[in-house]
């Protein structure tokens, strides 16, 4: 690591307030006072005071913002929070929002900040504000100007997830699935598990087909294009296998032989994180030249404003950032 | 139930032995020495008595068959298991299991049995016996002469799953997803859980798409196919709710709000009821005229021969194999 005279540098993070309406001003008030956070962290929140100040109130704690070795903050002063209704999503949130992540992102590309993490966004709220927004990753990619490829990796206890394909229909799905596509996963997915620290992940490759096929009974694609690609990728130097049935690929995986499984589609691997707890894990967005990491569950309107957001995920994320940004500066 | 004196009489099952390479005989052998199975069943084995008594001595038990009261045998004398190369897939190993599951289904045809059960097979000796067999399903529509629809359970715990579309590629799964082939399904699912003695099973059905095509976003099927599909059927009095997402609609089901899930392909229920613990679990086919039953894990090539095989999933088998026959017996 870097070290400032006999100190090493704690990574720092950018931490966006998300959706004001749910629980992300709570969480980002919590991360001020989180001892494990500040520990590990140098962290500068990003939003609007007053949103930052209901969080607290709700969180029942006090922030203490800008000693010397805390948390700081940056006052973008760019939402009355007493025009926000909770639960209720809203262009003023959005657009709100859309900008806390923007300018972290300009933090992170300007070398004021090593990495970025956002508490809960609200889709619609995001699509209120900029009807063009699809995802954090495609924004993500315009504000930065930068070309992709970027994929989502969904993180629970030392597990990662990876995807091919995400957000189409299931009818387009075989039809993505090529050689190079597949391939492409294996290598972003390889790629962005050495920048995390891994020295050489493990990765199983998930079917596409039910029993893999079964030799071409149920479909060719397992056989014709996923195993070609997971062989491209071994003689590449990759630790990439399968294809693996994938009713079964998950259980492989954590009973610990694999790091990281590469599914096909959305659902194959969101079923299975989400009853392993995934609403506990961390969602990264990798392919980019810094980490951007958020907790895995969403803005739960349901329960905004009642002081009862539990702050695992997010704490993950930023440790997840925070690891992922300190890993890169020491292979600089 | 119906009474003979002042006596029920207990579900008559007949039990095929299955594959002989794999545990299927050791099963077969500890359900007749089991104290569970013995009091809610009036058991009848189908198959070699040799290949029994050679499932006996790995179990280490004694078997006492044809007490009054225990167990019966029923031997066709069609394997030598001098012949049988444990842990390998032969022919003559899968001519008999289809020889034991035959006889079974035609005893429950011919009214000698109330349900019909068999321990693992092995598809790879199936097809080296026929190689027109593809499954137990069209097997056992063949055996009767019944034209369908027919379909697999899956049920864990009290929780049932059910399929629209299952051997076939991922490719070809949105294009069977029609409004009527959907109804069926559910059709299936709720007729098949009232014979079993459910009062008015609660059914979730499973969107296509991710996050139920979000509107549109991704994919039609959800809202133009499948909720015109639930509708009608709650329409003609079923409890049927959905589409859900299939990435939270086993998280909602096993918090106790459903009975079943209907899922749209294989592995959408399958990597679900896997990581929940299927091999646990039973495999029932639904849509004959009586219960058939087996254990939803397989022959086990691994570990045959060496008396270690867990009865759990069996004698859940036939449980449930008695327990649905006893309620159409009180339906009638």
């Amino acid at each position: 690591m870097q070290r400032a005279g006999n100190e090493v540098r704690k990574p720092r993070i950018a931490l966006a307030i998300g959706d004001p309406a749910g629980i992300g001003p709570e969480l980002a008030a919590r991360m001020a006072a989180d001892p494990q956070v500040n520990e590990a962290v140098s962290l500068t929140i990003v939003g609007d005071g007053r949103v930052l100040e209901r969080g607290a109130r709700e969180a029942g704690i006090d922030l203490f913002l800008g000693r010397p070795g805390g948390p700081r903050f940056h006052d973008l002063a760019n939402l009355d929070p007493g025009t926000t209704r909770l639960g209720v999503a809203a262009e003023a949130g959005g657009r709100s929002a859309l900008a806390n992540f923007r300018t972290c992102l300009e933090m992170a590309e300007g070398g004021e900040a090593d990495a970025v993490c956002f508490t809960p966004f609200n889709k619609a709220a995001m699509k209120l504000a900029d009807p063009s927004y699809e995802d954090e990753i495609s924004f993500a990619l315009r504000i930065l100007g930068l070309p992709g490829p970027a994929s989502e990796f969904n993180v629970l206890d030392g597990l990662w997830n990876a995807r091919v394909t995400s957000h189409v229909p299931l009818s387009k799905v075989a039809g993505l699935i090529t050689e190079a596509s597949v391939l492409r996963g294996i290598r972003l997915t390889d790629a962005s598990m050495r920048a995390a620290g891994f020295g050489e992940p493990r990765i199983a490759v998930a079917a596409l087909n039910p029993h893999a096929g079964d030799g071409g009974n149920f479909g060719h694609e397992d056989d014709e294009v996923i195993r070609p690609a997971v062989e491209a990728a071994q003689r590449a130097g990759i630790h990439a296998e399968g294809p693996f049935p994938s009713d079964t690929v998950f259980l492989r995986a954590t009973k610990g032989s694999y790091d990281a499984v590469l599914t096909m589609y959305h659902d194959q691997g969101q079923i299975a994180m989400k009853l392993l707890g995934f609403e506990r894990g961390v969602t990264l967005l990798g392919g980019f030249p810094f980490p951007i990491c958020t907790p895995a569950h969403g803005s739960a309107y349901d329960i905004a404003g009642q002081g009862v957001a539990h702050p695992g995920a997010t704490r993950n994320a930023l440790l997840l950032a925070a690891r992922i940004a300190a890993a890169r500066r020491d292979a600089v």
